[in-house]
């Protein structure tokens, strides 16, 4: 195309998480032609991925099509693809399928995966949670473990299958383990004939010294407390060293546990490093005050993916908040470049932090404010509910979740996958 | 066990469907000892399986646990598992992990899958609809393929994207069809950039005359001018003689189509066949009048897997209502037996057909009275919200409705799977 017929500049937003959905939405009036890259064909709203997991949403109630959102942003075309690499200088992005896509600026928002620390063989045994696909992969490996259990004549065996073990004390450790002794404790009472599900052992297990780290002390030991009369064994202080499909080591102590759930890290997308520019050590890409990436300005890096500096010298987290105002700012500094004019440094701004751990229980840090029982819970309700509004399914969101805190059942308990009867699921 | 301290009766249920899930509840005072065996934990409500399909309900609308149906009802035991043959006069089921199930009384409800008429190749080409596992293959399918679309460079192969064919015009296809037409024309409408969804062509292929053969001529001819309002192409009278991964072949035509629904046929579950009584051609078992197998008069046979004829000579129909009256026939049968009293023939009571079409519009046969269009969806609507009763998600899925019919948005246009940005779907 000559450049007389098409003369607006291109955008390359990779990935469609909180980052670049908000960089993208940011930029619907300035001209651009952006193309929105995902491997999915949905934004999701990744803090209750932990119920599409422990069976109390299901899979659409917490994503939206990002056609279906970017429907009336008519400079914007998205596109379903796996980017492979990036050449920075040559300002392209090949992708999976053969093809390339070119720009004028890129924003890399690709998030981060798991990561277990150089025991990658701990993978097929202790599955993560970052997508739908891994909720609801976790799902069915929750709910067929009850299963096991009770079709097992072993005493030994079915003790395994009801030997659950989450690692990692962060916020998703902490929520699913507190969502899964609700499930063995209430939800699935009556249910089984020849188990209790009440005696199934949650064990969440952190090598740190306490849970939610990212808190205030006096928040993480109300959690703890918490968690302990939710019926969770929390485990401090020892780390895992080793998993397999038996079970795992805690210290010198080997549990059989058919359900281990890995919590526990979190590595950039393997994306950044095709960029060519040194990484962390968690393999986030150190970006200049704007965002962009050193040597290269037109290429900008936001949410996760980014390790970003607070002036305090502290690191800016990980979490939605942060990778909503990183897309705004990206989005601004395009528009100030695009009028010739100077952008503004990055400077985070910190709300608090909160952490669901399950029915009516949270713990909300408001930097000075602290909650932490009920009205964190409420709180915590309250700014989920507010952050779903644009998806349109809060209601029905909304509507299963007083159902499934009210009444302790949860919706979403279906087992799907064609290997439903599989002996074992690992 | 010695027989002093369990002396019950043991009656095994295969299959949770309505036959098997209504047999099973009719029996909750019976002095037996049930076990429920299932391949999948959930009963579904099959009837609104397209929806799944077609991206309007989320899987665990229309699903509910086996377990937790029938959690008050303690003479039942529920059982995850796959019965691989029956032996029927030593009493006892062998199951996929090995191990084996003794019975006194067995009601062998597995229902029925797709057939290929022995076109088995046709089947990775064309997938069926009968469980929620393929109801998400197909959603995925039918979401892809406008993806590839816009993805794809190539005219020819951009149209072979665009072009579905549903094969089967009963009920199944009918309502594919009218809804994919839908999703075509409305919900997708200004979500793409480089190709119009309204110009995907939507073809019903039927062999016989007609669309909707079970009902009387006229309702077919209304169903296939809804049809075509809604923009389906309806080809009656030509069988498809062909399918491959590149389209198919319609009489001497061969049409490029990369999605291909497979609605035209269904058999019998193949566990029939270890039963050593004849069959008839689509795999049922032609049952006495008490829906006892001949010369078994401890096992019966209900649901779809069952061959009965009605007083006039023609076939009970396999749907929903035939299977949940077979299911408390057989119920009532063993009743009568354990009270050593003599049961009834069965006598199927027909109380009318319906089939969906698209967004208010349907055909409802009530034997004398006939509606279609506006009236007839009111009605259908009506009938299946009353029947949804008893499932716990009847608000969220009558929202998720309302909002799929009146938006014609779609809620649960999620494309899962973790090969979700594969080349092509085959």
């Amino acid at each position: 195309m000559s450049e007389l017929a098409d003369p607006l500049p291109r955008l390359l937003v990779i990935g469609g998480g909180f980052a670049g959905l908000w960089a993208t939405r940011a930029l619907a009036r300035a001209p651009l032609r952006i193309t929105l890259l995902d491997r999915s064909n949905h934004h999701l709203f990744q803090p209750l991925l932990y119920q599409v997991a422990t069976a109390g949403l299901s899979a659409p109630d917490i994503a939206a099509p990002l056609r279906h959102i970017l429907r009336r942003q008519r400079n914007v075309e998205v596109r379903l693809g796996e980017a492979t690499a990036i050449d920075a200088a040559g300002r392209q992005v090949a992708l999976a399928d053969g093809s390339t896509l070119g720009f004028d600026y890129l924003l890399l928002a690709s998030g981060a995966t798991h990561a277990y620390f150089g025991h990658d063989d701990w993978a097929a045994h202790a599955p993560g949670l970052k997508s739908l696909d891994d909720a609801l992969h976790l799902r069915r490996r929750l709910l067929l473990a009850f299963e096991r259990a009770e079709a097992c004549d072993d005493p030994a065996e079915r003790t395994a299958w009801l030997n659950f073990a989450i690692v990692g004390g962060g916020p998703t450790g902490v929520e699913l383990a507190g969502t899964l002794a609700e499930i063995a404790r209430h939800t699935l009472k009556r249910e089984f004939r020849r188990i209790d599900p009440a005696s199934a052992r949650v064990r969440l297990i952190e090598a740190g010294p306490r849970v939610l780290p990212s808190f205030p002390e006096v928040l993480s030991e109300r959690a703890r407390r918490q968690l302990q009369r939710l019926g969770v064994e929390v485990s401090t202080g020892v780390p895992v060293t080793a998993i397999d499909a038996g079970g795992y080591r805690l210290g010198e102590e080997y549990v059989p546990a058919r359900t281990v759930v890995w919590a526990a890290g979190v590595a950039a997308s393997p994306l950044a490093r095709s960029l060519g520019v040194p990484l962390d050590r968690a393999g986030r890409v150190p970006v200049e005050a704007d965002l962009s990436v050193p040597g290269h300005p037109h290429v900008f890096v936001a949410g996760d993916l980014a390790a970003v500096k607070r002036a305090d010298g502290s690191a800016v987290p990980g979490v939605a908040p942060a990778a909503k105002q990183m897309g705004r700012h990206v989005a601004a500094t395009i528009r100030a470049r695009l009028r010739g004019e100077q952008a503004d440094a990055f400077r985070y701004r910190d709300f608090g932090n909160l952490a669901t751990i399950g029915r009516m229980a949270a713990v909300v840090d408001l930097h000075g404010v602290r909650l932490s029982g009920l009205p964190a819970w409420w709180f915590w309700l309250a700014a989920h509910v507010f952050f779903l509004i644009g998806f349109r399914n809060r209601l029905v969101v909304l509507l299963n979740w007083a159902w499934a805190y009210w009444s302790y059942q949860r919706a979403a308990r279906i087992i799907l996958g064609r290997d439903a009867q599989d002996p074992a699921p690992e």
